[in-house]
């Protein structure tokens, strides 16, 4: 049985694409997405192999192989594809290409996303639990992070936060056209959950991705938390003594 | 879209002003803001650019930027104001002032503040939906690190602890008013909390206010937890029983 | 009272049998045991010297200590012991045996595992405390990352996860035999959770019994937060709005 | 105002005393409670300058001062005094005592202990709320990490880990009577709760007062998460169903 630890050694002579994911540069893609997945690895969303992420660098998509331990990953298991012809680049020696990858395209045909994260957050799949069509939150000041999408800007504090749920299938593959159905019909937001799975969240540059995946999980775990307490998260400001047991109101 | 990883390469000339912000003593304002806000993300309190710090420094005020991964700043990142003239002495090429700017001059010009920070934790939200216009803790001995400030030494295990919690607004500056409104009215208090949004909390040098946020952090969670368990968390000892559903208690 | 910091300082004198836990290859089954039980002490599994690991490279088994802090272990801590004839190869001169030795060789034996983890995980012992026999979930994305067992490849995310709960004894190698029997009667489980007590996970080398416990510990983790909304975690896909309170659904 | 980064210049001469804090050793017991407070911090247990640690070496105490910041503190901020005559053979320039010190000496005088750990733990604080005047829990496999004290070896998986909880009082050292009273009253404790303060745990050797601190609050925090289920934590293995809704059992 082959070793998991991602970390396998690769033939001694380098392949001329190897160029690709190869820099010093801390702020390269390929040595990117080894640091994010040490960062969501240590927030608990991409424990076991779950989850993914790709970045974008004009028109080269990187993206992390299927089935590995995210917060191992070297910029040598990176999968490298070139965005219009779809063809694959540069292919590490061992690994298959994530599922995941027809729905990374989608956010970046789409919606020319920059980059696209997926998480198995469990305050994602708690709220998948909780809600039944789309999550809503509102009146919270973390969903200023957000962007409007449909116009520059982003959403404030008076505004809901509305993101789709769609229904997981058997194969991440097979998500693609619920997903892009989704990204269609709401056409602001910047995010998708998927139900009893976790989420995929988009932005126009790596950062942003990761800034609006942050703001969207903290807003996720607030919401179970306010329903654990009886508040639903999108009620009016004010109306929180109404929910609330009162004999813990105050 | 211009890069959102702070690092921005500044221009190779160095400015006069940037004297200001560069130094190797780490407890320089402007490398200690950095360090702080590496501390507040792990903590879960700057996630996704919210929450900032700033530090005076005689007269002197350092401020972290707007909407900037707080984690990952550096000291070229910093805005340097002159608290009397309230004019800056020293500004970062890419970046907007914070908009937290007239709330903390609020602590520095209200209090003779030495540092004020401004979190969005999950515990100070959670509060703000479960008290209506003053957060109360009472009997807890964290309760002992926060300063009487109408006069020297500390609170007692005894007293209380009250916090005033005013409204959001939808622009932050707009805070401004009801901050100093709140400051006013609540001469005894080194901390407003704003609701759905998080809480700013100042001390007379950064350990202080360091120190002041952590332990009030503590009681917000603490007193979330208390009345999860139906505890008000503001009762006299030896009434939880009252309280407690006696099937679990004891 | 001897010191219980794992560094004892051992005999200057190098002992031929030493070379079998003396590597710079920081894969080494001696470097592994350290670095992966650092891991699992962060994640709270083996707090209090709770829990340990195993690994096996070929015929010969690696087994941290008994009693040990598990993220203080250093290689020269470790035992190694001949699968076949069951001898010790090598002993550390302070420690004594584990007394998972015969658990771990289990799940060499039956199942011919190449790593065994035991760990004191929370979850696992809520779990263990709301399930009779067995912990079941289904349909959740995560179980996709846990394998069949009885026949090549993974659990689909319409399967169901089952887990064999057996009851704890005193001493820890008198779980053996009732272990064994889950192991039987549970062809297709890489698991078996103990009551009050925690969790053994196995799988065909080390990276998989650590990703397989990751993913399994996410999922008892999850289960415990269901049950507090009132969602069963074996139910239909579609029946949640059935248990979740009314006043917090959707 | 004086600095509190606990990193006070002390003057350039060193005083003959300073050789007592001073050893590149990290064994020795003035840099041992550096890094164990950093760890305790990062558990949330000396939050806020909260909590304490001293560590004895024969007839030495080496004692953290009163209120700095735990995770801050260098080896020259140590006190370190003479157990016999209680006279300090070195005190830091600039800081006050522990008002624990007299708790500490408890532990050393009444139970011999090699160190005492002292944190504001929030699972210790919720215990104190839930329970009356003692805290219990049995058939927990944790609790075989705890000495039985009394006669050599540790607690069984069947015994009740049983830890008295006396009230807090306005001052620190004001505990002193009632810890005294608790040591004598619970032969078998090796800690003491103090009702919404947090606990004081003891060992033989530092390294068996961390391990028991560390599982002792394991134990807290699954009592907290027990109590939220409706389980009683002291009951009978096999009654869990009794208590818990059965609606979301099994």
């Amino acid at each position: 049985m082959s070793c998991q630890c991602n970390h396998t050694k690769e033939s001694e002579t380098e392949r001329p694409e190897d160029a690709l994911i190869t820099s010093t540069d801390p702020s390269h893609p390929a040595n990117l997405i080894c640091e994010l997945c040490r960062l969501f690895y240590s927030n608990g969303w991409v424990t076991g192999t779950g989850g993914g992420i790709s970045i974008r660098s004009s028109n080269l998509i990187y993206i992390a192989p299927s089935g590995v331990q995210k917060e191992r990953m070297i910029p040598e298991n990176m999968f490298v594809m070139d965005l219009e012809t779809k063809e694959y680049k540069r292919t590490p020696k061992v690994y298959k290409p994530s599922a995941c990858t027809p729905l990374f395209l989608s956010a970046y045909t789409m919606r020319n996303a920059g980059a696209c994260i997926h998480t198995h957050s469990q305050a994602a799949v708690m709220v998948s639990l909780l809600y039944e069509k789309e999550f809503k939150i509102a009146n919270i000041e973390q969903i200023k992070a957000l962007p409007k999408v449909t116009e520059p800007g982003y959403l404030g504090f008076f505004d809901t936060l509305t993101i789709p749920i769609i229904e997981n299938t058997a194969h991440e593959e097979d998500l693609t056209d619920a997903l892009q159905q989704a990204i269609k019909e709401y056409p602001g937001t910047t995010a998708v959950l998927v139900r009893r799975h976790g989420i995929y969240v988009w932005g126009e540059t790596v950062w942003k991705a990761k800034v609006y995946n942050e703001a969207i999980d903290y807003l996720l775990e607030l919401a179970v938390e306010m329903k654990s307490f009886g508040i639903p998260p999108h009620i009016d400001i004010g109306q929180e003594s109404k929910y609330v047991d009162p004999k813990i109101y105050n």
